[in-house]
């Protein structure tokens, strides 16, 4: 199989996480042995845990030899289970092959550097989709190829700098994007998602955002609490986009404790946030700011009678995930 | 990686063959080398050519020898094929693992039973996800078993059932389809798909269907010619769901050479015939008998000002498929 089959594996891996590893990149990692045979198909999951090269080599020697589960199990952070496996891995990986959509960090930060992990494993070859061209964090490449490893670059490099969007747009100042829950024929379910799995995704994700800006005229309507419950106990601070400014103090959304919520008849102060979530309905969507980066659709598998969303919007879909018995579609705007 | 792991990708690809190879089952197969590398992933693509296994294991022994690969492209059909590999392959598949969504078959028809092959290859184990229990088909399983295989069953076998389940009801009598093409808010295209892949994917299964099935008033609205000029010269018959029998001669469908049209206000002739593709809108949908089998949907990437369908309908997403810039969705309704 080629290697664009293999770091597929990688990208779509690190989808399951996009986002809900903010501030960080996602990133996927697979690894092969000296033969050819996939031990692994690992990404990053969350900030300060550990970075898809060290989940993917866990995997992978765990996949060698089954007694290293316990040990590595155990390990209390990602510092320690990089210490495991420096000591352990029995050079099991050595003439390995790594697929990475992003290039080995060289830094030490939250863990150490994970172009020093495939020197210390002895992989043969690492296959690159995109460049990390950040301070921090350039060089694993160049490490790597110095010391005699076969380094590919820019397989699938279309596909590897979309799953970094986001991270780019972090590090530049401001990721926006914007959400809606349809069904297959676009009725937009009013706030409230019946799928248990998007909910819990759209809560992880306002768990982690700086702001979520939702409209005035859902917030009077739909009274929601936007909270993030299912995921933690963390409720993003809320931007309501409305050019009246009086509302209902009884609405649940003003009384979640830590919370502060501004009213707003522009967007500029969201734009100035570092990760922004809008939750709207078809007024919003029509409207949408051209500053949105990105669109996530969730879509329900069922036809339903209501208003369907009626508009002109031409997509480009990034990536699909199957979420339960429903999808979502990461999209952008064509123009 | 887990058996399902490599059945999945199996499974993925036949899903791109589904009704094309009718009246043949859709069939995907996977094979490892004796180290656990992967070879060859490919399908059955269409009725009277190679099997699934014949395609793998050809693409598998050209992935050990690329020598091979013109001596196997200049096979004229799948009987010659099968002997050049026979021929030709070296003990190159020695203890390899055949991974196949159906249990292979174990008669010559119009090519040599594909558990002789994996017999003559030298294959160590095989996963087989839905058993064949067809009267000439059946007992693949058990001749590799009796010659010294492991044959490992089940595995999948919810989706390797479903990806068989047209060629089930070829088998019993019929199997009915319902087509719609949609955009992201559910306006109905009007008969005319904008996307030329998806185009191209309807004209290849109308060219094989006994029977098409289409509206009497999309019929009078549209003037359709319904015809297969992408992929075939081999036009479907039809079938003008209709009360009234009165329709201008002048429109396009009428006038296709080599086709039957028939009109009736029943679709008692239409559950007659084996493979049937109806074709219709929103009215077609609400009102969808429930002897109809599946619904698929092309859906494209854009929102549309125009009439969303509206009514209530449940679907079970069997499966997802990409298609350029639009993709399939291969459902069934959920009672
Ligand atoms: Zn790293
Ligand atoms: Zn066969």
């Amino acid at each position: 199989m080629s290697d664009e089959f293999y770091l597929s594996l990688a990208i779509d891996k690190a989808w399951n996480y996009q986002l809900l590893t903010y501030p960080n990149p996602a990133v996927g990692a697979v690894i092969l042995d000296e033969n050819g045979k996939i031990l692994s198909i690992c990404a990053h999951q969350k900030a300060g845990e550990a970075h898809a090269e060290l989940n993917a080599t866990k995997e992978a020697l765990v996949a060698k030899d089954y007694r290293l589960k316990s040990l590595f199990d155990n390990a209390k952070d990602p510092n320690e289970l990089y210490s495991l496996i420096i000591q352990n891995h029995q050079n099991l990986l050595k003439n390995s092959t790594y697929y990475v959509t992003l290039e080995p960090c060289a830094h030490q930060g939250k863990t150490p550097a994970c172009a020093n992990l495939l020197l210390a494993v002895g992989a043969k070859r690492v296959v690159i989709g995109s460049r990390d061209f950040g301070e921090h964090a350039k060089g694993g490449a160049k490490l790597l190829s110095d010391n005699g490893l076969e380094v590919v670059y820019g397989v699938c490099a279309k596909e590897c700098d979309e799953l970094l969007e986001p991270f780019l747009r972090w590090q530049s100042g401001n990721f926006t994007f914007f959400k809606i829950a349809l069904t297959q024929n676009a009725v937009a379910t009013g706030g409230v998602i019946s799928n248990l799995a998007s909910r819990t995704h759209t809560h992880q994700i306002r768990s982690l955002v700086d702001l979520m800006v939702v409209g005035g005229n859902t917030v009077r309507t739909d009274r929601p609490i936007l909270d993030a419950r299912l995921a933690s106990d963390k409720s993003p601070n809320i931007l309501i986009y409305s050019s009246k400014d009086k509302f209902d103090s009884q609405i649940p959304l003003f009384n979640v404790p830590n919370r502060e919520v501004y009213i707003s008849n522009s967007l500029e102060f969201a734009f100035k946030q570092r990760f922004v979530m809008v939750e709207g309905g078809e007024n919003f969507l029509k409207n949408l700011d051209f500053r949105i980066d990105w669109i996530l659709i969730y879509r329900s598998n069922e036809f339903k009678i209501g208003s369907s969303l009626s508009l002109n919007l031409k997509l480009k879909i990034i990536h699909r995930t199957t979420l339960d018995d429903g999808e979502l579609l990461w999209c952008k705007r064509v123009n």
